[in-house]
């Protein structure tokens, strides 16, 4: 069945049902005064600071409907919100869900995307309270997120690094980028070795919202998530924090599956440049960065530390010590 | 200048300061604990009822650059959503702005959108927060918006109406329907009597948040904004408080404007499905509708009452007095 049998309103009414019944499993979904069907959602709100950040997937600019299932898209868009959310040590509360569809699209699908959308609200606790669908010729999904951090909680910034920090990554990084070769090339993907591996990385990431309290617990003040790719986005950090910082290649943590499948230079490429493996950087004095360790094991890794140098310098010492300075290619730029 | 030659990055450095600037003006600036260029914004927030909603408009769709200049679009995207803030009873607080953008598009284009999107935001005090800036092959600008209530203070409501309610609607309704029809059309528009009245209203509508304390001071809990046109949001209203309304024609409030320029037929239609008006549909016991309207004077209308019917049916007595069912086309329904 095609939107343009049912209508807006028509799929408003049974995404409406979907949400509802989802959110009354949730803990967040208790703060819910109104939900959706008003012109606004009433959510109850505790004296605290609240987080808003918002992101977009867009059609054939992030995702591909050739290798991206509808469900997959309902869960990445919610992924990338969580991640934020997580990035800045907070807890998410709630959404609002905005989709850019085709007349042609079928009504399966957007409740494909919901499930997609809905398994991510749940497993992270984050009520969906409103939305807006609007014809576009091109698929979108833009998602608001709310999310809260109590008062007496650090909040993590990017512009807090100070030099004599040292540099932290969660998790393993590049498979996302290694996937999203795979899904783009026109080889039969199942020739490649760990495919599966690589592909969902890429297409069901998760925010490392486990390890905030990890985080924030040791006294870390300054983190932001991996969407751009590692040189990009610490980049960023470090000219928010008027700051450079020098990494070590070889500290780069990678899994076993990558450094498998990969040559060594693709490795660091997709690592370095790829993106959106949504782990989190983040900096502190040697104390507490170890301390993090200490706690997440091989779920962190130390590869540099926080220099004085001209803001946003990153430079990468390779296997035989030469020190090259990352040329930004400012991460993904989506208008370059 | 295109955006392809300054990429997101110089792009959204030069509209940070531009907000940066805006927001330090304004009393729900001082609520932001962290603005533009983290992971998130950080917003202090009281222990409140918050609003929380989402309006999008996409071009070709809810506008054509043909007609729209870019800074129309930034104030009309805002006020889609400040309308929506309004027939809560809430004050809007914060907001944060989506932009989908082809590479081609000029950073002044850009810059204007955010002039009109940060008029709105000066004038009725609500701080944008943050954002994001997307590829996509047309135009189409998401703003997701926070309002807030105190807690003792009435929540407006659509499914709040009760049989024996009188139904009001505030200010004048149609023009802005006539002005699309106007902007549309292939004729000189400069040939149309008063074409720039109606155009105005199409292209600058205003939230009524001015009406807000006078609505929930009388009392009134039940209210939406006309987005779609009359007859199809108050049978909204009408289903989701399952009732149904009756309304007289000739007390559709219409402007000297309307009524001199278009036939008779024509300007009801323009009332009843044209929408996109953003005035309050608001109903309540007869003491309560008639305290707005002594404080409201012109206004205000009383134009029908709600009655036990089918949830959602909508009937119209003409200036014969003869009874007519409005037929749902849904007001504006984006997919059929």
């Amino acid at each position: 069945m095609k939107l343009g049998e049912i209508g807006e309103f028509g799929l408003i009414e049974r995404l409406g049902k979907m949400i509802a019944d989802s959110n009354m499993l949730l803990n967040s979904g208790s703060n819910l005064i109104l939900g959706i069907g008003d012109d606004a959602a009433v959510v109850n709100v505790e004296h605290s600071k609240q987080l808003v950040t918002t992101d977009t997937l867009v059609e054939n600019v992030h995702f591909s409907h050739d290798y991206m299932s509808w469900r997959d898209l309902g869960w990445k868009s919610m992924v990338v919100n969580l991640s934020d959310i997580a990035a800045m040590g907070g807890k998410p509360t709630s959404a609002v869900v905005t989709l850019g569809l085709d007349t042609e699209t079928s009504v399966e699908d957007v409740e494909e995307l919901y499930n997609g959308i809905l398994s991510a609200s749940s497993d992270y606790d984050c009520a969906i309270v409103g939305g807006d669908i609007v014809k576009s010729p091109v698929t979108f999904v833009t998602i608001a997120m709310m999310g809260s951090s109590t008062n007496d909680t650090t909040i993590m910034q990017r512009d807090t690094a100070k030099p004599g920090d040292l540099v932290g990554v969660t998790g393993f990084l590049g498979c996302s980028a290694a996937g999203l070769q795979i899904l783009q090339s026109k080889q039969n993907i199942h020739d490649m070795p760990n495919w599966e591996h690589f592909v969902r990385a890429h297409l069901n990431p998760l925010p490392r919202l486990d390890l905030v309290d990890h985080l924030i617990g040791s006294g870390i003040n300054t983190s932001m998530d991996v969407s751009d790719g590692l040189a990009g986005d610490l980049s960023k950090l470090c000219k928010a924090s008027q700051v450079g910082a020098v990494i070590n290649r070889l500290d780069i943590p990678m899994d076993e599956f990558i450094t498998s499948s990969f040559g060594e230079e693709e490795c660091f490429e997709f690592a370095l440049n790829g993106g959106e493996d949504y782990e989190l950087i983040f900096t502190g004095p040697s104390v507490q960065v170890l301390n993090v360790l200490k706690l997440l094991g091989e779920s962190a890794a130390i590869i540099g530390k926080i220099v004085e140098d001209s803001p946003g310098n990153v430079s990468v010492i390779d296997q035989t010590g030469t020190k090259s300075r990352y040329v930004s290619r400012n991460g993904w730029d989506h208008f370059s």
